[in-house]
C-alpha cells in the first residue's frame, strides 16, 4: 500500500527541505491534514509569495520586498559605516545586538576556491561602487564567518578595500561570553590572546 | 529590523508544524527562497490538495482520495480478518510487514477519558455495522498501541464485539526482536513471560 497521492506528494514536498527525511516529512504531512483551513491556505499563499515578491536590496543586498531594503531606507542609521556580512540572516543577528546603527552589505554568499565561488558569484562588486559613490563611508567592518571561508573573503575584500583609503577592520576573535577556557578550542584562546586589550 | 513581511510570514506558517521553533522555521524559509520555482509552486498546490481532495474511506476510515480505500478496493485481499487500529499511518506500518492480506478498520482516534474522547468521537460504531453487514469476517485483531489508551480502547472493543459471536484477538506485547532482555522494562519482560508459547 503506498499513501493516497495527494499526502504523498506533500510528503515528497516536505523532504525538499534542508534535515527532512521521511519520517519528519509524513508528521507534518498528516499535521497539515487536520490543520485550520485558512492555516493551510496562508501556508500555501505564503510559500508562493516569498518566491514571487522577495528580492534583493539593488544598493546592500538584503532582503526586501520594497525597492530598498528597511535598513537603507532609514535615514536615521549613520551612513559613515558599513558591516560587510556573508547572508542576509547575519543581518539579523547584528540588528538583535541593538548597539550598530550604521549599514550593512550583504555578500550572499563567500569566496571559496573548494566550492568554486569566484568574486563574481558574490556582491561584492557593488561594494567597492558604493564606496566611490559615497565618501562618508569612513570604517567598512567585515564581519564574515570565523572559518577558512570567512578569513579569506575577509583578506581579500581587505586587500580590494584598502587602495580606496577606507578604514578597514575585522570583528574580534576570542571567548564566547559566559564561556570557560577550559572548554575553549585552542585555536579560540590563540586569537584571544592575539586580540588581548590592555585594562 | 523585522524580516520582510513575505518571509516573515512564511516563517509563521512553518512554527504551525510540530515541533519546528523559529529557529527552524527561518532555516526552512530561507531554504525556500534557493528552491526552484516549480517545487514552490509544487509544495503551495500540494498543500491545498491534501486538504481538499483527501477523505475518510467510508468503510474503514482509511485515507483516500477516491470512493473506497486502496485497500477495501482490492478484491484480491482476504475480506475474513479485520485489523483495528489507531491511525492511519498504523496501516502503513502493518502492510510494510507485507504478511497480512486482510482488511483494516482505522479507528481515527483511541479513548481516553483524560483526553475526553469518547465512543462517538472515534470510527467505532462503523466496524459494528461492518460485522453486521458482513457475516463473512470471522476475526478481528485489535492493533492499538500498547499504552493505557490503547488497551483501554482493546478491552472496550472486545466487550462490543464478543456478543455478535466474531472471534476478538490482540497482537502480543513481549520483547522487540533483536533486543536484549537486559534493557527490557519490567511490564514488558511480564507481558513476554505471560504471553509465552510452547516450543
Amino acid at each position: 500500500m503506498q499513501y493516497p497521492a495527494p499526502i504523498a506528494k506533500l510528503i515528497d514536498s516536505f523532504m525538499k527541505l534542508p534535515g527532512v527525511g521521511e519520517k519528519t516529512a509524513t508528521r507534518y504531512a498528516f499535521y497539515v491534514l487536520q490543520m485550520e483551513d485558512q492555516d493551510v491556505s496562508a501556508f500555501s499563499k505564503n510559500l508562493l509569495e516569498v518566491k514571487r515578491k522577495l528580492h534583493h536590496c539593488p544598493n546592500c543586498g538584503n532582503l526586501t520586498d520594497m525597492d530598498l531594503c528597511s535598513i537603507c531606507r532609514d535615514k536615521s542609521r549613520d551612513p559613515s559605516t558599513i558591516i560587510v556580512v556573508e547572508d542576509v540572516r547575519d543581518v539579523m543577528s547584528m540588528e538583535k545586538m541593538q548597539e550598530y546603527h550604521g549599514l550593512y552589505h550583504v555578500l550572499n554568499g563567500v569566496l571559496s576556491p573548494s566550492a568554486g565561488t569566484a568574486i563574481e558569484d558574490i556582491n561584492l562588486m557593488s561594494l567597492l561602487e558604493r564606496l566611490q559613490k559615497h565618501p562618508e563611508i569612513k570604517e567598512v567592518i567585515i564581519a564574515t564567518n570565523a572559518n577558512v571561508e570567512g578569513e579569506t573573503t575577509a583578506m581579500y575584500i581587505a586587500r580590494l578595500l584598502k587602495p580606496i583609503g577606507v578604514k578597514v577592520t575585522r570583528i574580534a576573535c576570542g571567548l564566547s561570553v559566559g564561556s570557560d577556557i577550559e572548554y575553549a578550542d585552542e585555536m579560540t584562546l590563540f586569537k584571544a590572546i592575539e586580540g588581548r586589550t590592555e585594562l
